[in-house]
């Protein structure tokens, strides 16, 4: 075998383990906690779904790759939970250090476009990260929601936490935007969320 | 909220259940056994990632998309194991039922593309069905080598099963099949797998 197959061979075990990388949020119906590669599936069927909903126009082909890879440098920097904020001070120095570790297994040429990838998700500046970034926080809330916000209150989040976190939403998706505050709002007056 | 809307999301949280859905292939380092989401997302990774090894040109975003939604049948079906003679006599009328109950939650047009692009996947006739079948066919072949070939062990496998269910590898990828080929006498000489 050539030695460029090889080490895309090498990278797609290697992202194996994202399997392995637990997120705070839980499964419908009151299940076990979510991984990444769940997440990260469920965020691009979303993303598809979805995408009439961007404020901006997308690729979504772009959009997709991306909410699929977003997460892959946590299979060495950890899962950082949205709410932690000790956590999250380190957040950008582990990553960083995460994603030139293992995307240097791929050729550089597919080294170079996942890191720019991933690079312009965490930018958020472009249509597709800022709609990508709305799948990210989107998708969690579904699922707490139905779960009658019960990691909100294993965690005991505020609602203005998470008006600040889905900021972001809202930049992606006007409409997108509104079911979220719905949601919330359902939730503080449930007092599943602190007000 | 419209009701457009609502069925989309109602699709979202359905499909959450495909997390529960769990195949006979273990994740690498003797893991537990993989579920259909953590596949999928693989897949489809993979997919962008291997594309240059297509033997046609494909639309790849189509490739990933039929990846990501392929198993999605199974919340309703179940997971038929490729290798289960008896239950996959009866998979095509399981799926059917399945696709058509499940799709039916989306907006009609949403459920006429996804069951037109599920159809094209198991059809297996276009270039991009083909690419997603070899995607389908390599990641656990990857996985179940990477443990020694545990999963063909456990269910006696022999290598004329293994070759018969890789021929559609081969039509989606030349190169990959070669991959394929090298493994599996590999594993005929380790014993792993039954010659």
């Amino acid at each position: 075998m050539n030695e460029r197959l090889q080490r895309q061979l090498d990278f797609a075990l290697e992202i194996d383990k994202e399997k392995n990388i637990f997120r705070q949020t839980h499964l419908s119906g009151h299940g076990r906690n979510e991984n990444d590669a769940e997440h990260a599936w469920h965020m691009a069927v979303m993303a598809y779904l979805l995408r009439e909903y961007s404020n901006e126009e997308i690729d979504i082909a772009k959009v997709m790759l991306m909410c699929l890879i977003h997460d892959i440098v946590e299979i060495e920097a950890g899962d950082t939970y949205a709410y932690d904020e000790q956590n999250k001070k380190t957040q950008k120095a582990r990553e960083d250090a995460a994603k030139e570790k293992i995307y240097s297994i791929l050729p550089d040429d597919q080294k170079r476009e996942l890191i720019e990838l991933f690079d312009e998700f965490e930018a958020c500046r472009t249509a597709e990260a800022k709609f990508a970034h709305a799948m990210d926080n989107l998708q969690p809330l579904l699922l707490n929601n139905s779960n009658n916000g019960s990691d909100w209150q294993e965690h005991q989040v505020t609602s203005s936490q998470v008006y600040e976190r889905q900021k972001k939403t809202k930049t992606g998706s006007e409409q997108l935007f509104q079911v979220t505050d719905d949601i919330i709002q359902n939730n503080i007056k449930k007092g599943s969320l602190l007000p």
